[in-house]
């Protein structure tokens, strides 16, 4: 008999297994980039001071754990792939926040605000190295068996690749931004970069880890990819639909900063005959409330709300797909689907 | 019998076999990032333009080849080692210059002055990633024979390692910044992350990647770090009494921007009469052409300049010690002798 956790369960013994292999492996870092580095991560205030902060619900870490798990190997190898995933993910934070100039992050000043551009650089620069790392030489890290199979040099492969595929999606959405309109498949193809390599990488580190099967891993780590593409389309509805009060983001967020997103470039693409007044309104600086409310109406009547909400229910059955055909234990498999129902109903 | 090739032949050699591999290498990217790189890289002029230049002197990937062919490795490993450096040695300058507002590099503007900020960073982000996949994931890289003994982890290490090491150096030269004055101790704790730790992976990589003994890799490795340190003590002087032709800074440049470099620092340490009178000379920021002169006087008679060169003379010949207890192939030990002695002779 095997017993499924509930998704809080979970996510919260995920959390409580990585946070002390995330501080032995921030500890590794030089005195001068410690400091940014805790702030960043919510532990510490701006002045050091501990305010307990946890970094996030957990998600990457659940499904790097549940890797290793549904594959019959042990906790810590998907705990040490978490970790590592978990450092590639904020050093990706630290330098979008340059790159974009944005100067809040969860109601606090951003690292690049905080501490200048130049420590965001080498300390985003540093948490790359140090997931390198890790996996490669995690002694004093991970409390490794010595029976442990480990494949180190195929966990790092799959960091390295992942960061680069999501670095390739983050020139193309700079890119993005210097063009008036962006078809579908290129977005697709930006947000399969920032979003989707990381997860598939999160969703199978532990296996490679592991030295799982060829097939499995593939099949995981499209679990991922495709679970990371259904959560950005509804990220791309709630911001435009999103309540606000949820999304902590203001309405039509997305609209108001000229973001191309999935519903509005499939809008655009539409054909529709609103598609010029939309374009129109999309091109002007100066929207009111009621204009942002009428530009999100003609995005859905173009067509581009069905198509992100399509995308969505289509990306989350491929995921769950690619688990029917990958070989897992019983009770990983049913925790990687509560896993994936809970990514796709709530934020990250 | 084996033969010695002079230093220019060994350099020349070592940039022609590494040219068409850091090529492929920088053909993995993706468009938006490639332009910016083939511009640093002195390949393309601003608009794209192949301009001819070929970066570089060459010596870390000399340092790269011979230590591969000092082992009777292929020389295909070394140089594949030395492309993976060389990527982590320019990923470092891309983002030293906006960490240090840097508008000008070799005569031309900067990455970040001619792309911008968020263009330098992950661009910088993206050479860092690519070094790591190609010693992970040679294919399409290097053309490596089937029966290459090949350990990617071990390089992957190798070039993670001295590139968490760089980092702390150059966090901690920031933080010597905010500082009035560095201990000789410091500087050279600095130093050996900014400058030595590179050129430790550059000069035992091939051997790293061709499995040879740990001892001879340990002993390669002290080999890169001396020279390193020798070479900066030499920058170090040349900073302040170099010729401006030479060095294509200005006369007193270390001095003008309040670096804290080794002569300085040993100076002002020294305890010799006129400290009192230098500390206040470098505290001002309206130094004239005279005050330069007697500034950089005041350094040389406080011992700083002795105790540089001293510095240089003795990291050589650790670093040629380390050449003696490691076993290498005679004429391995005999080019990388010659390396050594250029290196120290003259800028990279």
């Amino acid at each position: 008999m095997t017993t499924t956790r509930s998704t809080p369960e979970v996510l919260s013994r995920a959390r409580a297994l990585s946070y002390p292999m995330l501080r032995r492996a921030v500890d590794r870092l030089s005195p001068e980039l410690r400091p940014a580095v805790e702030y960043h991560l919510g532990w510490n205030d701006e002045h050091g001071n501990p305010v307990g902060g946890d970094g996030g619900k957990g998600v990457r870490p659940a499904l790097a754990l549940l890797s290793a798990e549904s594959v019959a190997a042990p906790a810590e190898l998907g705990v040490l792939g978490g970790v590592a995933v978990e450092l590639v993910h904020n050093f990706s934070l630290i330098h979008d926040d340059v790159i974009d100039n944005d100067a809040t992050r969860r109601h606090r000043p951003t690292v690049w605000a905080l501490f200048g551009v130049g420590r965001a650089v080498i300390v985003g620069d540093a948490l790359l190295a140090l997931a390198q790392q890790i996996v490669l030489d995690p002694v004093g890290i991970a409390d490794l068996a010595a029976p442990t199979l480990f494949d180190g040099a195929a966990a790092a492969r799959c960091v390295a690749d992942a960061t680069a595929a999501m670095i390739a999606g983050q020139a193309l959405d700079m890119a993005f931004e210097q063009v008036p309109s962006v078809d579908v498949a290129g977005c697709l193809a930006m947000e399969a970069g920032k979003t989707g390599a990381l997860l598939g990488c999160a969703a199978s580190i532990g296996a490679v880890l592991a030295g799982a099967s060829a097939h499995t891993i593939a099949e995981l780590e499209r679990f991922g990819v495709e679970l990371g593409l259904a959560f950005q389309a509804i990220d791309d509805l709630l911001g435009i639909w999103g309540d606000t009060g949820q999304t902590g983001k203001p309405a039509y967020s997305d609209i108001r900063q000229h973001k191309k997103t999935l519903p509005i470039s499939a809008a655009l693409a539409s054909g529709a005959e609103p598609v010029e007044e939309l374009a129109a309104l999309l091109s002007r600086d100066d929207l009111d409330e009621a204009d942002l409310a009428h530009a999100a109406a003609l995005v859905e009547s173009c067509g581009g709300r069905a198509v992100a909400a399509e995308e969505a229910d289509r990306r989350l059955a491929s995921a769950l797909g690619a688990l029917d055909a990958a070989e897992l234990t019983e009770s990983g498999r049913a925790e990687l689907i509560e896993v994936a129902n809970f990514v796709v109903e709530r934020e990250f």
